[in-house]
């Protein structure tokens, strides 16, 4: 039940930011809320697909598509306040991408996936959602640009690969792979850590 | 066989409407093409990967490819005169949406997708061939910028759904979802019919 | 094992175009990585979606992983000599198409597909990596604008397909196939071969 709580936090805050990005790209009240739905709902789709799971969990059950879509109506009615939560919205966009990666990462294993592999499509489920939000507005992916953002991903799927193969308890194991994720993306925002950019490229 | 040319329909107006951008966007003969051939058969290709059906239908089958590669080959020779036929595109545009939106729900009802998972797989089917067109081209997808798109495909697919639930013919039902499709995007493009966009973006 | 080794080779040139693209978009060192990645092995996952094998190869072995990963980090330390070598990157490039064309065909027709759709899937996994790569970068895929690159993915995939039809033996008709689609795309290059572009645009 918790963990299912935690996956709908992870799909508002998915869906808040799709939300932002497409009333700043000027769409209309239903562009912003197909961009909430495809960002909430896209790494876990990719996840599915991956897997094999036919029809993917997201287009299922209900409560997948009422929260983001409620979400992005919410953003579009107060999107300067949401705005002006800026701070609070990238907390709650590294809760949501430490709670897809370690969740996927479960799923996949879960469903017979080795470690290996596990680790990769957890990581494809944190990060596909906000590629599918760029790719549609014409930008290119922040997880190609941004402040350790893979990095951050692969340590969470790392931590509950790892768990798995040491056999340990399955619960505490995603919670403290979801923290390490969040707090190294909160690190590398608040001392603006970014990897270095190739030297030369004006010589 | 009646379903099977109306489909072939469909595919053949989507084709048209990639051909018809690539060649405005001065992609060389085979870049028409292989455009036309996303838009058409772009949407089938995602409900069948969604649905798990492997491999896609319409790579099965020379229509689902013969029709598309003509139509975008024509298209490349005669684009000034189907240019200038831009109410038609659009009244065929419509009618392929309406066809497919219709023809994927059926297909995942079919496929034993509970009701609700069927409209949204429909509504895929409908609106992925000119996103993946769109995103081809470097546009932010029209289904997100315009007029009443996403609502239009989501009638349709209730229409369905709900037909469905209720036990009533597939065949009229299908028929009814098309024309109710057709007949709001023809209503919003008619009257101009646009959603509103966020307010305040300037203050 | 040739043919593993051959896959690897080719995995390894997409990787390299992958990233010299990203380090001309200024991506930083992560970004590139995952951009050489995506690139190598984002034909081989389409591949696998299509034709329903779960989870995709490429993410249950850690060769595939490691070689584009390497490669990546690789042309992000050395990128002026890498892109001083571009006879070299184009000539790999060529046939890295033409492994990934064929290997592609020969995967599909051995999981039973029939050859019509074995031929799409292999030009699917050929063209699917650098068309990744460019929508990732925002730029129209290089497969939709340049110089005979689809013909030459169908031409291979019509041989091996052929042979298959034919009862040919496996090996010598993928190689046969490759050097086909090597040869195209060089005296395309070499000769500056491109395709028409509709006429009359400007009227």
């Amino acid at each position: 039940m918790l963990l299912v709580i935690l996956e709908l936090v992870g799909i508002a805050v998915f869906a808040a930011s799709g939300a932002l990005a497409a009333v700043r790209a000027r769409l209309d009240v239903f562009g912003v809320t197909v961009l909430a739905l495809a960002t909430a709902l896209g790494g876990g789709v990719i996840r599915d697909v991956l897997l094999g799971v036919h029809p993917p969990t997201s287009l299922t059950k209900w409560p997948y598509l009422l929260v983001p879509a409620l979400t992005g109506l919410l953003v579009f009615s107060f999107h300067p306040q949401v705005a002006r939560l800026r701070r609070a919205v990238q907390l709650l966009d590294a809760i949501g991408l430490g709670l897809f990666v370690t969740g996927g990462t479960s799923t996949a294993l879960a469903l017979g996936a080795p470690p290996y592999t596990a680790c990769l499509i957890g990581m494809t489920t944190g990060i596909g959602g906000g590629a599918m939000r760029d790719v549609l507005l014409r930008e290119i992916p922040l997880v190609l640009r941004r402040e350790i953002y893979a990095v951050a991903a692969l340590l969470g799927c790392l931590v509950v690969a790892g768990g798995s193969v040491l056999g340990l308890p399955e619960g505490p194991v995603a919670l403290a792979g979801s923290a390490l994720v969040v707090a190294v993306r909160l690190l590398a925002l608040w001392r603006r850590w970014n990897a270095p950019v190739a030297h030369g490229l004006d010589a």
